[in-house]
């Protein structure tokens, strides 16, 4: 962390500021320029506000110079984190993969959404059960009963389920009921007791992205988690909030490389949300895969406009069919001779 | 809600979409004009989600027409709401109050500045217990012990207290110790499994609008708090983030108003955290004040770079007693004479 | 244009409103609602200000429901338009082609950059000769000497150049000189009296999207161009303004199939603007391709630290090379078969 | 300006890159820390692009430390600059000036709404006669003629008048005219050859705020004028886009400190564009005087639903009246005893 001093200051008060900082543990170092003193501030600046220290008399302006997340730093962690999601599917690493689903568990016709799915080369379930509406008068998902039509489809078709939890007193309820992948989602980007409440699980995490957040308050949400020991973290790209209304959100697509340069976390697109209507979610899909996601969350219902909620971004079985296979030779494009110039070369 | 039917559309794809909305109980007004034809729809359409109906082949928008917030609509309660939080101290419907106190409760200090602001017009007491905090290893709060300590001096003083509650499992606590007012902060603007929760209590609450949340958002809190039952709701405008990076959230003064034209709830404006700078609180204060704030929730401390968190934008006791007298001044200014031309006319 | 009248308006309002709107020339057809009136305005509602209609009294809301943009419009012209930039090169239509270049025309070394980038499968080179700086003391480019440099290039490899033009003074020069695409950046998405000035031309124009415009905004600077009497207009995405600060600006990927959805007009990505940095460019340009673009404008420069401006994002020649091998792949995978069900279904 | 050095750069690779950044004529200044290095760079860093330092291999970060801007920065000029607009009328150094007048100039029928401007306290005259219109076929202004119903109004009250200039072409014509102040709108900030054009001039320009700059932003378009040597201009917040959609723009308060602390060029407000909605232009007038504005421009129509553009934001003369008696007494309340710890201390 630097702090910038004014010109203005006396070098007694220059010398006070440093003793103030260095009496909190840290060491410092002066550089003084033409129109203003630089004193950068060394040691673990993660627990300073910067805007307090802005806020003296002296201090023109603070700014960080490392990131404030340790764990999900790829700085500290150079290797690929590989998520183990049971059934024998691992999300990172070079591992891709496609989770597909219905928006809400409706009911019994869940299962035939996941035999198509599992059919075009689907490998994870999405299914939501306790949905996050933002009209309290909206359907809010079929809660217990939904987790239990979705566990009923997973051992069905060896596959993992994945699907939001929204209140930490659910937690305990996931777990026991052996949910493979707990979903935060967006709204709760920045729920911290619900972020440390799975993060004193072991089992992986989807986090999605908020609505404005940042990629660096992303891998703070991650940190949260992973501060409470549990390390098996996948982010999502779902699209940020923007000027545009020609689509629910824009979709980030340079979140991907961004995210595999600064962690070693796997990173996920999800088109539909990204999107929000059906014509835009291939294109949008093809995007994240060319970008270099380690995978996809997208949405697939048998007949889209009975769907109870966000049925307006859902592909058919088909369109996903035709989808996976395009997905597959993009996929590969980016992967070959990837020591030679890849992707994040 | 009004559907645009695509030109394209034949006389019996538009007659089936006719009868599927009827089916579900609304009635329809079609409207055929030179490009498009435009569907009415009429009866609760808070239920339907319009990005279903735009996944429909033949329709090209769907727009909504009514605010989906009921219970917080000024159309449905024409009259102000007033809030009681508890010792004699109303808020809205022409009540101005002042909220102040330092950002976090740090100890027996507390006393001190509670009898600083009290003496230069605040009625209200503000202090953090609990703190959202960005990273996992900044410091969280004293929890309980705080809760203590602003009673302690709530009790001495007769003024009622407001803080911060982040967990649905501590609700019931912050009802057992007598909290006069809840908040829920910007970060919780959308947790809805909290929104519910203390939408069950008849405890005031004061509600932060959510970072990038429009106001409609905000009001769409508030309903999710009172579609529980807790009529009791202050709004907060806080600041929202934009471009802007010489102020820590970008202060929306316009929302005062518009608050007040489309709700019967209060709303407070929070000059603090809009800004972020000591420099900048005044200005935004006496803004917030000549707007139409039913009330300001000013953070005080008495040593600013000694606080735990947030001092950068907290006043001195003397910086605020020269604020609190230029206030009255202002609203003095645009309350005179307001049935011949004033505020809202 | 609907406008959704109060309920507390009467009956007497409501004639007068519909008469003043008749008196216009316009067809009403008025619906009653619940709790609303809504009345539809049919005509050429263009020319109407919805902020206007708005003021009124007895008026709630006007919504639009026709786009304002008609001559871009791909409801008045389903055809792809296909714009031919001369020495045989067309874009649009199913042609995809790919821009290359350095950012600034730095002198005679551009011969060298030119002859890479064609070996490489570029069929347009870019280079600036006048440069939109934000700071009056940074470099603002060559002017006529770099046009005559890029036009050498042109002659000797038998491209067409693309090159930005700031001041409608100088349009004149570059019809003159015989530039083949003159650009317009996006600091001027929205200079009226520059967009009409190349709208009298029938020189293509590259329109950049401005740095927060929506996609309704770009279009309508593309209707400011066609209106003069241009039809030969691309456009191109270039990142907008988001929160997000590890990247110079974020790609809006979705853009792509928005513009393909709305507008005949063929639209191409700028992965190097998108991002501003070099290690995110190739996944980025991946990501326009497997989104449909209609081609990319990639910066490319053999000694990138030396480059005058926006060095930054430039690839050098060899992953320039590189990347054109994974982007042909790509274009093939969602180009076969696209009457099955591609890219638009 | 510091770059940050990644801890993985060898001893050589930052001695090579402290050697290239001194080459240039900079001094550096090189601190070690645990994770990371940070080389100072002293000197007139305005001519580095950050973002090319940050394509070096061995480079993480680069930010700046100084203002990119000088002429407009308060620490090279901390005495305010008072600008004169002719008639003695002057803006800036604790004189305040309200601007008042229709959107558009649309006849003979100014002079009345003059009149009545004038008698209400308004000190200056403003009008549109060249329109920066979103859509090429709504009404474009009535240009010269225009112009001179502005100079016919300003002459009989004298009252120095402001109007916008958009082309580059027009400035010499409004120099020829007299025109007092020259506006530049919204759409036209990064309009850099426009920019320069007045900058040549000592004609007073009132410069408006982006729909999406930042502040210092705004400040480097003051710079770009006054780098051509025309010391003599006024700043307007006129509103920044942001996702709220109840209101046109969102009307950023904090702006006025902000600019009063960074620069010593005065701001006024403009309350009209701000909102959109004649109910809410009071609010906001009064929130920017409350701020410490040294001025407000508003819209004042005597009929404002015939108004031929933005009508929808226009006070009644009556409405203008109401407000510029309460805007004298907030006004006095922050001004008195300003140096005893008023608004900017």
């Amino acid at each position: 962390m630097i702090a910038i001093v004014k010109d203005s200051a006396t070098p007694e008060q220059l010398s006070h500021f440093v003793r103030w900082i260095e009496d909190r543990g840290f060491k410092t170092n002066v550089s003084k320029g033409e129109n203003e003193t630089i004193v950068g501030i060394i040691g673990d600046t993660t627990q300073i506000d910067p805007f307090l220290l802005e806020s003296m008399d002296i201090i023109d302006q603070v700014r960080r110079v490392s990131e404030p997340f340790k764990k999900a730093n790829r700085k500290f962690h150079p290797e690929d984190t590989v998520v183990d999601c049971g059934h024998g599917v691992l999300v990172g690493g070079g591992n891709f993969q496609v989770i597909a689903g219905p928006c809400s568990v409706e009911g019994k016709g869940l299962i035939d959404i996941a035999r198509a799915v599992k059919r075009s080369g689907a490998t994870m379930l999405r299914g939501g059960a306790y949905k996050p509406r933002t009209s309290p008068y909206s359907y809010q998902g079929m809660g217990e009963k939904g987790l239990d039509i979705l566990l009923e489809a997973s051992a069905e078709l060896d596959m993992p389920v994945v699907t939001e939890v929204m209140d930490p007193r659910d937690v305990q309820l996931f777990l026991d009921k052996g949910i493979d992948v707990m979903q935060i989602g967006a709204r709760n980007a920045q729920n911290f007791p619900l972020l440390r409440e799975v993060g004193k699980t072991r089992t992986p995490v989807l986090l999605k992205r908020g609505m404005s957040e940042t990629i660096d308050e992303l891998l703070m949400g991650a940190e949260y988690i992973m501060s409470e020991g549990n390390p098996n973290v996948i982010l999502c790209e779902r699209g940020i909030r923007t000027f545009e209304t020609r689509t629910r959100n824009t979709f980030d697509v340079n979140a991907i490389p961004v995210v595999h340069h600064l962690s070693h976390l796997p990173i996920i697109g999800d088109p539909s949300h990204s999107t929000g209507y059906t014509r835009y979610v291939r294109p949008a899909a093809y995007a994240a895969t060319a970008a270099g996601a380690d995978g996809l969350e997208i949405e697939v219902h048998d007949n889209p406009s009975q769907a109870w909620s966000d049925g307006a971004q859902a592909l058919t079985p088909a369109q996903f069919d035709d989808a996976m296979r395009r997905i597959r030779v993009i996929r590969e494009a980016i992967c070959q001779d990837l020591d030679e110039g890849g992707v994040e070369a």
